[in-house]
């Protein structure tokens, strides 16, 4: 069977040419070339996000770095904002860690504002706080860049992670303007990777909080990890060297594009995805004015069966997703993410027309 | 320049025809296709490790099993084997998870040995022992088989696990002979695979332990593991699904050969590697009869520079180890594991003997 075009919300297709970076014969992960392919790695990453931030490339899913969070930053207490499936994760994990967890809970759908988490911060005593900025399950956007600047002149003492796993590589991630102390991400989302590797870019601020925080462990300590770095130039367990390939190679491609470019093509493919929707009568499930740019979230108001869309669509070549969890059948999801253009999501649109008969 | 054959204790070359595996177009980890892949590869290591225990694959280094163990397994108090750098790293990381924990620490060079194990563990109150089967750092092979089943006829109660992160694959490991709870290894050794994936082969009693144990975070949580593989027969977070593919394939290959074949071809490039250092007197750094078969640690009792040794060596395209650590000069190791062949080591070893003039 031919190959669907996976047009939801990660993983997200990988160029062939980026693929083959994989096949390069193996290296050993304590020799100089390896050393110059991640230090060469960690610079362009600090290029393209605009950053001189400490940055760390993890052998893990973005899922570790809400243990990471758990471990290294919760001292007393942490309020994790929870507004979907993954933010949630991210509050369940802090307290699967034993920490102490408070969690600021809006509706799906609904963002995270700046006045809600500065209401909620008063006098309770938090040492973290975590916000998802692009909520996969619903296509919700978070304005972190207020949010962050926000608490952090209030409470320049509570550590911010930011969850930015479906969107940092897309839609535009300013770790210096945000100035949140963890913003950690994916490779197989709008990086156009592989899953397989996570990257963190991680204040000093932080690691000066992870040194307070007792019980880190080994793979999910940041303090183990940056000395190492600092050291060596190399990471302390062993790299998925092969992933490491495809991401330099793809990290040439994003700087030859540019960051602000990126941005403005995830947002033209979101735009276009939004106005065909309200064209045909479809509604958007957002909140509006927090759509996210990488994932366009859907309401099945015109009660179609979308795992029939689906089927459809897949003897076409595409696939999109359903809802998540409890929207499965109330919404759907299209990822407009990492190397697809607006005329490839333009064909897909056009296809879901033609099956709908809109 | 030409790659160098990495004849060092992991990584390992991998065959082109593996690394090609990686570069399948990209599927979603929460489909049918990946359900299907998934659950091949994981009957797939039931085969060939001749067990029907619990298995899953992690996107993670063999390290993350450390910090599993110290999430999981121990409630009160751990013992850990120490012989060697990747047996402390167990030792420190249990403790860096905040959890209480003696070592055994007998000299590099030397094997653990059942006797030591039980007379340690005496009124000790332990409920939880980590022994390293194949130590990189030392080239020393313990005979976990009889130290488990020791163990386990005295202490049922005491979880034992076993790192094999540099022999399973090539040595032959068998879970069930052995019964210890937890058995990890990772891709880039003897299953000559990229590095990026992990594999834990974790016994019932191994998940009863797990859930009296809080704090067990997400990425580390056993019970959140093996409880999403029941519910759905995937990962409850995102793999490495390129990798996937190259181990799905690499699993063929290596129960096409078998693993007492493969055990075999190990333990023939292993003495013949001991045969040629004692013919050229050079003396054998493990304790006898205790000696890996998946990399040989050989004294320096020559008095050679082995760094100038692998240059030579790798202007003629190979590459062995220097000591671990603080045998760096004093000790020198040939890894001789995965895909590799007797004829291949042949070929080092006959021009290890030109440069030296031996």
């Amino acid at each position: 069977m031919a190959h669907k075009r996976l047009l939801i919300p990660g993983p997200t297709d990988v160029l062939p040419e980026v693929l083959l970076q994989q096949t390069k014969p193996m290296i050993g992960h304590r020799g100089d070339d390896y050393t110059k392919l991640y230090t060469g790695i960690i610079d362009k990453l600090q290029k393209y996000f605009n950053t001189k931030r400490n940055i760390t490339v993890l052998t893990a899913s973005g899922t570790i770095w809400m243990d990471i969070t758990g471990r290294n930053m919760v001292k007393k207490k942490a309020l994790a904002c929870v507004n979907g499936a993954f933010s949630e994760r991210m509050y369940l994990t802090i307290k699967d860690c034993g920490k102490d967890v408070d969690a600021l809970v809006v509706d799906w759908g609904k963002a995270i504002k700046p006045e809600m988490v500065l209401e909620r911060l008063k006098g309770g005593n938090y040492d973290t706080l975590a916000i998802c900025q692009n909520e996969t399950s619903t296509g919700v956007r978070s304005p972190v860049n207020e949010i962050c600047q926000a608490v952090k002149k209030e409470y320049p003492d509570i550590m911010i992670v930011v969850d930015t796993v479906s969107s940092a590589g897309g839609d535009l991630i300013e770790p210096d303007v945000m100035n949140a102390d963890i913003v950690f991400t994916s490779t197989q989302k709008c990086f156009a990777l592989p899953p397989g590797l996570s990257i963190g870019i991680v204040s000093d601020a932080a690691l000066e909080r992870a040194k307070q925080v007792p019980g880190r462990g080994h793979y999910t300590d940041l303090i183990a990890i940056f000395d190492y770095y600092a050291k060596k130039q190399q990471n302390p367990t062993t790299p998925n060297v092969s992933l490491m390939y495809a991401l330099d190679y793809q990290l040439n491609r994003m700087l030859a594009e540019t960051a602000q470019k990126r941005y403005e093509r995830h947002l033209a493919m979101a735009e276009m995805t939004r106005k065909w929707a309200t064209d045909h009568g479809i509604e958007i499930f957002p909140e509006k004015g927090y759509e996210s740019v990488t994932v366009t979230t859907l309401k099945n108001n015109l009660n179609k069966n979308i795992g029939d869309l689906n089927k459809a669509l897949g003897k076409r070549g595409f696939q999109i997703s359903n809802g998540y969890g409890a929207l499965k059948d109330k919404t759907f999801r299209i990822g407009h993410m990492g190397d697809w253009t607006p005329d490839e999501i333009r064909s897909l649109l056009l296809n879901i027309e033609d099956i709908w008969g809109l």
